[in-house]
């Protein structure tokens, strides 16, 4: 349950466009990424309420690679950006390779991660600060952010005149009736929002490395692209799988948006149920970030895979210090990953239980939140 | 002739390997790559002399993200690398980005853009200097290193101890009998040669975006390792595809040898018989880099553009400035890439022969070398 690989199958429709392309030469695409691709997901975004040209869409290898792109278009290296945290943790090696400072503001498991106060963002606003980084809904902690959240942003970005950086990968991944809302589809902030975007966990074609950088501000696109050009073009397999994807079945996201929230409400009940865990919904995304009676994660991890067994098998879980850039924190926190079927998904967990009563750093919480950091 | 997009096609195995493969889940592979794949590679390098294991390999994706990982792992922002010019122009985006600087050292059209003495490099080298960066065969001049030249390099990078980056994507494109020496091959230099690789050429498969980073040196590895990990894998179809290609007939490559020595022989035949034109000859690759009897190959290529045509149609070439980091150099220069069929070359050779008639801003060289500069 580490990471973030679904076990979902891929569209047919995806693995029949590869098999039929009758191409002779595999070549090059447009450096943005296929035309075809791109007012093909012109159409797409329609689906969500928002409106775009396919000028507006840079395709990248990856969302990894789309994040690099925006940071490298509107940051330059010793600039800063605010990210709340526990963040996905290659935000870090990105903003590194770069010479990017990651200001962190702490969201907190008691408030079930929800958007820090806006006056603590600007508290750390200096001349530095270029970007406001959020992933919604959010990879570790699955929290969905409300419209409510991401309008008091939105005024924020534009008083400050800073980006507004969105990482959507799960955007399909929203449960208990709740809606995704893009930073796309807030008016008036057209020149300040940038969205990140993958066909990696929607359609479970994480191999495919098809990501996407999508914004208005056409000074942003305009430097980008210089970097979409110096590394020439994306997978052009991979596009002709995400061109066919936007044709697939609309039942299937919504038949794995079933799958994965009864995998949800299995692992919220069983961990609920142990002893001194502590775990708040998620309402988005496939993870998870609950509070263990342990003395640190890291130790608990690392003694699950040496010291642990129950009928012979383990689980892997990430530790919760992984996600948090301030130093010390999430000590007392994993993430889980609920990419598994659900007999799996309890094999795993029956793991954790067991390995709960015979941890020797177990501490005693009783079902109460002590303060994460 | 202005890109590098081979016509050659794309061979069968790699297509069959993509339809049959039978997967459910299209997943991400290992950050450094399959290691089936990368035990292929091992494989692959023997036929070349060249000595390995699968955990001197990162598949990456394409040879540009080959080169970034190598200038990140090896080079800060603010160190310095010397290439000897005219190169690759996207070196200047990847360096660029990372804030590193490219010191150039020209070569010369009168020595068939050999590699300058070595002393040359020695004058250039400051604390800053971390890397010597070679395309060999070289983009766009299509020269291919001795073993002397080599050779030189490396005794010159132990000395002051330097990396030695080389780009060996064209490695399979050598003409008239000569062989090409990878830095993998030279002995004592294991600590200093990181060498670059590629799909994309060898095999006509430009769009997998499949390249490789390969070196000995293991904290040049670990290092880059983060940087793959941070951006979780590389195509899985284009793996699937590349580790076919191993599996192709040996044939093939050189059937692509031969057709492109034909196109070379032609191309070099048509140029010299033009009036004012220089094309020294080259060994490697499929580009060579012309003197033409012009003013400004920036203003003749857009005038070919735009106010030329020859029974309807025109040819687009590379001006030869956008190769060279010094300003001014390489204004008579144009790079053709013979990726053309031999009738389409031919055309494009009728034109560009009537073009230089007609241009207005033409010179009289009557075949004599200008000093470029």
């Amino acid at each position: 349950m580490n990471i973030g690989q679904p076990d979902i199958v891929t569209p047919d429709i995806g693995w029949n466009a590869i098999k039929e392309a009758d191409m002779k030469v595999l070549e090059y695409s447009h450096s943005a990424g296929m035309e075809s691709y791109r007012l093909k997901l012109v159409e797409f975004y329609t689906r969500y309420g928002i409106q775009l040209t396919h000028n507006d869409i840079i395709v990248t290898n990856g969302g990894s690679e789309a994040l690099m792109f925006g940071m490298m278009a509107c940051l330059d290296a010793g600039d800063e950006i605010i990210v709340p945290e526990p963040f996905y943790a290659n935000y870090n090696g990105f903003a590194q390779s770069l010479g990017i400072n990651i200001r962190p503001i702490t969201s907190s498991i008691e408030d079930g991660f929800a958007l820090p106060p806006i006056e603590s963002f600007e508290a750390l606003i200096t001349p530095h600060t270029k970007a406001i980084l959020i992933c919604n809904p959010a990879n570790p902690t699955g929290y969905l952010y409300s419209a409510a959240e991401l309008e008091a942003l939105g005024e924020m970005v534009k008083k400050y005149d800073l980006y507004l950086f969105s990482d959507e990968v799960y955007r399909d991944f929203c449960y208990d009736g709740r809606k995704h809302l893009s930073v796309l589809a807030i008016p008036g902030l057209e020149e300040h929002t940038i969205m990140f975007d993958s066909i990696s966990k929607r359609y479970s074609a994480c191999g495919a490395r098809i990501g996407l950088m999508v914004t208005r501000n056409k000074a942003v696109l305009e430097t980008a692209m210089k970097f979409a050009q110096a590394r020439l073009s994306p997978s052009t397999l991979g596009q002709i799988m995400g061109e066919a994807f936007i044709d697939a079945d609309m039942d299937y996201l919504d038949q794995v948006r079933i799958e994965y929230d009864k995998r949800r409400q299995l692992v919220l009940a069983r961990l609920r149920a142990m002893e001194g865990v502590v775990a708040p919904t998620p309402n988005g995304a496939f993870y998870l970030l609950a509070q263990l009676p342990v003395d640190d994660t890291d130790n608990f991890c690392q003694w699950l895979l040496q010291s642990f067994q129950l009928d012979g098998e383990t689980v892997m879980l990430a530790p919760g210090s992984g996600f948090y850039a301030t130093l010390g924190f999430g000590k007392q926190e994993v993430r889980i990953a609920y990419v598994l079927n659900e007999v799996d998904l309890n094999k795993a967990l029956d793991c954790l239980e067991e390995a709960l009563k015979l941890y020797p750093g177990r501490t005693i919480n009783n079902n109460q939140l002590t303060n994460h950091r």
